[in-house]
């Protein structure tokens, strides 16, 4: 079932808009949760949104792919530096209303149906919600705005389609990653070297990791040429050369079982469990072969392994 | 079991020692099969090679990785140019040797040992056969040059840790046609962007996959996002734009499937039975949940993939 959302644009509306995607931080500036920025991740592929910003409505979107952890987009500029810059990346396909709607004149519609808690618009002025960035709405509120903006679902692209939109989020922010390496003055080209062959798993990175593990946690492959050296807390995420080629932050894993990991549909505890999310058909994982060794679990992680599955589970694993 | 290899370089000694491989072409100028080429294929992980040029044996190798289908490395430039552009390239890491070993002032303990048929050098006058290139030596052979040069074969790396060579070579001569396909005149912005997202997968490439498959051929699983749209005739072999492009030239294959098969352990025939190389570890296969599956095959291909398919076998594919 497809839920619907509508989110207040600040400052980086055509950003957002001609990106394709909504962007948010994790935490209020004092580190405070945030329902509006929890929802990032409570979205599913399939998912629609409506577009607020300027008083009026005049974009309709599709989610594409489940929200991943990211920097702020380097094209905000200044805008918003008070945030942190590590945030929601929810990838959408944008499509414009055929007639934008004016919240605040159709308060008759809309008023008694939008939600009690966590509205985006205040129900008796029409004003956006300071606080709110996304908001979940019901499908009477969305039936309103798409009568009034003849919104034609039709036009965007069916979710099925999305293939590999989080393969090809991923590989831009890891691209703008690496320009930033590249130009940074302050390593040396050697470095530099180390760093880039770790995005790919490759070179002393994985030197590194085949020192801490030995075979693919679930399936217990060992031949070095079918696993991946693949990062727990991902290469874009991390904050230093360290991070980025530690032994501890990797773990060696088969093709399908990286990218499930990557993409947060498993993870693990410190004691070796494995974690399901919801949001992987278990159907699925059967067809991959894996439903029995994931029951069975794997080996308890090393406390220095333990500190980088905190993150994945926190920023990685999708609820 | 390592096997023992004798390569008569070319003119390409020093490209081949310093960027760490062997390269040689398919077949003869003329098209005809030559043992010394085919010989590239039949090494493995592991093997020893003993380089042989300007009457000298001065470096000792393993290799590192199977050989793969390449062009000519660029670094080549003008050398041998005759030869087709598509050939085997054999990873292998190269260590100099403390004290070359001449052959020639060697015959009496090489003479009687060295191969009757496919002999690197001439048994009576120690000169190098013309025709050879990468020739298989008996262990005896390898013990007297070992003995003669002092080889300390445990500087080389052992072969258990050769990592990821395939997919480090693999992006090396990507990024190679990359560079090419962007510095070509005759292409528009557009084309590029097209066919350097089909590099990955992505774009319209794998929409027109899309179009022609619907699941993984081999775990059935038809969830896109768990999906690599693969080529068959892999990127950076393809001829043409359309080649890089033709949804006929895709797979849609779980990561595990999609690795298995770029590396050519396994291939189809036509009617979509499996191929499995003998490089393929069985139990290997077990633990990555296939070999049910393997045993099952898939559904015939359409003419267009057959052709294909017939590249991958013949190019791809380790016998």
């Amino acid at each position: 079932m497809s839920k619907y959302w509508w989110v207040n644009h600040k400052q980086t509306f055509r950003h957002e808009i001609d990106g394709g995607y909504l962007w948010s931080p994790k935490t209020e500036k004092n580190g405070a949760r945030s329902q509006f920025y929890d929802n990032m991740r409570l979205t599913s592929p399939g998912d629609i949104v409506v577009s607020f910003a300027n008083a009026r409505i005049a974009f309709v979107g599709r989610v594409v792919d489940y929200a991943l952890t990211s920097a702020k987009p380097a094209e905000f500029g200044a805008v918003g530096t008070s945030w942190s810059t590590e945030g929601w990346l929810l990838p959408i396909a944008w499509q414009s209303l055929a007639k934008p709607v004016r919240p605040k004149d159709n308060l008759r519609d809309l008023s008694a149906i939008l939600p009690h808690k966590y509205s985006p618009i205040h129900p008796q002025t029409g004003s956006g919600n300071q606080k709110a960035y996304l908001a979940e709405i019901s499908q009477a509120v969305f039936d309103v705005i798409a009568r009034l903006g003849e919104i034609d679902l039709q036009k965007l692209p069916p979710s099925e389609q999305n293939a590999d939109t989080f393969g090809a989020y991923v590989e831009q922010l890891d691209d703008c990653v690496e320009r930033q390496l590249r130009n940074n003055q302050e390593l040396s080209l050697s470095e530099k070297d180390l760093i880039i062959k770790a995005r790919r798993g490759q070179g002393a990175f994985r030197a590194n990791v085949q020192k801490i593990e030995r075979k693919c946690r679930l399936t217990g492959i060992s031949d070095p040429s079918l696993l991946i050296a693949s990062h727990i807390k991902p290469w874009r995420s991390c904050v230093s050369t360290n991070e980025r080629l530690d032994g501890s932050n990797g773990l060696l894993l088969t093709p399908h079982v990286d990218l499930i990991f990557d993409r947060g549909l498993i993870s693990f505890l410190d004691n070796g469990s494995v974690l399901l999310s919801p949001r992987l058909n278990p159907a699925d994982l059967k067809l991959l072969g894996l439903a029995d060794c994931v029951a069975t679990g794997t080996g308890a992680y090393l406390p220095t392994q333990c500190a980088y599955l905190a993150y994945h589970r926190a920023n990685v694993f999708l609820p």
